[in-house]
């Protein structure tokens, strides 16, 4: 077999075998096969596509190159979530305590963020101490102990995908469904997990820009669950305007404390709420969608969730008192406030433009080696559909002493990122 | 600019501008654009394609990326010819002592031949001594001397070709009409002809396997030298059947010495008296087709063509006593006949099965590095159409000591190169 083959034969449209997609993905990460002999082949595949079957032999070679853990010993339903990324998505951080406190094991690898703002990963270390680089032992003892651990991803789960990754994102191959879900599901699955639920998003600040589309990478993704004996649900959601009201990292934890204890606004409990009932229902937590939806709301009205999110910040070396003490936290000493200049009410409120706003006060990095400002970030007071009267504040800007023009220039961005229109607006469907 | 956005760009089908072809071609001779980007982007232009302009730019920025040739002190009309590729073609022998004869400068710079046969280059290497590594003070000085001068291919000619041509065979993107045009007369404006023929083949023994494709490449060629300010004519031939009768490269020589000396194959005749009518009507030479058939059948049957190639073998210290005596060749000492199993009609005689056999014999190489046996090839004594009676001789094989298994693959294959009809077969169509 030769690669040079392979790339023609996937250039014709030919569908491939297991075994060729095998050759590939296993002799490019052992470094046989060059670079620019793997790009020409994923620009092939954006012109003539994976088909199911190929998307999961592609998915399995991902899986197949590097560790895939294993938690069958701990427990027969071990559940995971991802989304395709959105901005002031803490779901990860109001989902797991929940799942935990309701049995469900739950073993979350989890990302730093690129772009416009921080990962997960980024989010947590805000929470003083917080030790986000667990070793497998330790990984595997807190979910044997609390039934739930967040750690960064070990660097040898889907070494196949990783490198891949790098080279799509140089090659303007990235935006190829069946990619993207080998990408995805290969790590949920190497991670251990076998009750995986995924919050795919559409809308100007998502990857994928409709409904239609996503709900064609979700599709992809159920199939390639299937074909790998895996239970894959999914949730499409929009993302035209930010989830929840915080963006940043130390105010989207607060944010998501804020929602344990109840005080939540509505998008973020819709979805947390949606993958939550997913997933219980999967792991035989539940019968029905209302007993889930009941078991849910009583965790967290009665604290038990909260409770469980102080135990995996103790369990990780985190400083739990910033439950009820926010001032713990960092947050940025400065503060602008962006103004209504008319009555009515908001009828957009970009979500890029949100994040664009936010990366430039410090909330997000470019490169892997920028550092992070934990403090910095954004808090929507409006969202679309809310009414406003000229002069009422929309959010605010918070940020440490930074560069005047980054200031200036973020500010800029948030007076361009709503409008407001004097008809009354009604509220966008979230979940689609 | 960045490469990766060009690359997207390509892959949405947009069209791009010169700056930007000549920043990634740029870029990519310097080393500042990696292999990996290149090859998506060429995957990309295979699908999407490149305008006439765009290949001009795209065949502009080839030649800027090296040296160019320039021979205006010497003749305002600078001939040159180029062939796609085919089995038998020795036209480049036949052509440039006519050309030369009539009063037409012809700057040849050739190469050496990879897959089944050997190229100009290898060919004229089986004169004894024949030099053909010249200086380019060599190469100017033998065009004013004696108007014309074959060499290999300077290395910085068109280097940003020689690094993408290197990348596109192993990516599977050769097979782009705009590529291959770029390709091709970026190298003949670059070696410094104005007046240049080319012989596109067509079928199963050439890279295009149907005239309309030819066709569709020769007028990209047309078009890219009206507007490079270069005056291109194209031949569209058939490739069906190996060019003339001798396959290998002293058998080839040999095939275009009894050429000048009037004796000839129809079809050999046929090529070289186009492209020569051609190129001496560009450079004003003759005023009319049938004035130009006249002084070409002239020169071949005073002997002066055949004159002038003795005069550049002598040029280049080779041994021009080969023009009388052929066993100054190397050729091969063993024999082996392939004979007509019945009586009729020649009906196929597939080009490449005839040079897949002559390499097996050592006609050809597959690396730069591999060895060629100059005496190895075959001799076509019945071409298609031609009548033929049983155990008659089709073909003679030619080679030297090597391992039996090899020759007896060759037969093999040269046995099943033909098919013998028992119905009157009529000629093919050489030039469409």
């Amino acid at each position: 077999m030769r690669a040079v083959d392979l790339i023609q034969k996937k250039k014709e449209g030919i569908k491939h075998t297991q075994e060729e997609i095998k050759f590939l993905v296993e002799n490019y990460t052992s470094g046989n096969i060059e670079d620019y002999q793997m790009s020409a082949w994923l620009m092939a595949v954006c012109f003539k596509g994976l088909d199911d079957e190929e998307t999961a032999y592609l998915t399995q070679a991902f899986i197949d190159s590097g560790d895939i853990l294993d938690f069958s010993s701990i427990s027969n339903c071990v559940a995971d979530k991802h989304s395709t990324g959105g901005v002031g998505d803490k779901v990860t951080l109001t989902l797991i305590p929940i799942l935990a406190q309701l049995g469900v094991y739950t073993a979350k690898l989890s990302g730093r963020g690129l772009g416009f703002t921080g990962g997960t990963i980024d989010k947590l270390e805000s929470i003083p101490n917080f030790k986000t680089e667990l070793s497998n032992e330790e990984f595997f003892k807190q979910i044997e102990d609390i039934k739930v651990a967040i750690s960064s991803q070990s660097p040898n789960l889907t070494p196949a995908d990783g490198k891949i990754y790098a080279l799509r994102d140089v090659t303007a191959t990235v935006d190829n469904k069946s990619l993207i879900c080998a990408s995805v599901v290969s790590k949920k699955i190497a991670s251990g997990a076998n009750s995986i639920v995924l919050d795919v998003k559409y809308g100007s600040g998502a990857f994928l820009k409709t409904p239609q589309e996503a709900t064609e990478l979700g599709n992809l993704m159920i199939k390639t669950g299937k074909l790998l004996n895996r239970n894959i649900d999914v949730v499409i959601s929009s993302m035209e305007q930010p989830l929840g009201y915080a963006i940043g990292n130390s105010l989207e934890v607060i944010e998501a404390i804020e929602f344990l204890k109840g005080n939540y606004k509505e998008d973020l409990y819709e979805i947390t709420l949606e993958l939550a009932v997913k997933t219980l229902l999967n792991c035989n937590k539940a019968s029905n969608y209302n007993d889930a939806k009941i078991m849910i709301d009583e965790v967290i009205k009665n604290g038990k969730a909260l409770e469980k999110f102080k135990e995996i910040i103790i369990h990780q070396g985190g400083n739990s008192n910033v439950v009820n003490d926010y001032s713990l936290f960092e947050v940025g000493k400065n503060k602008a406030e962006i103004k209504a200049t008319e009555d009515g009410y908001i009828s957009n409120l970009i979500a890029l433009e949100v994040a664009h706003a936010a990366k430039l006060l410090g909330a997000g990095r470019d490169k892997k080696s920028d550092s992070i400002d934990f403090g910095a970030g954004i808090i929507l007071n409006k969202k679309i559909g809310d009414k406003i009267a000229k002069d009422e504040i929309i959010m605010e800007l918070y940020f440490n002493d930074i560069d005047e023009s980054k200031i200036n220039n973020a500010i800029k961005i948030a007076q361009q990122s709503f409008e407001i229109s004097k008809t009354k607006i009604s509220k966008t469907k979230l979940i689609y």
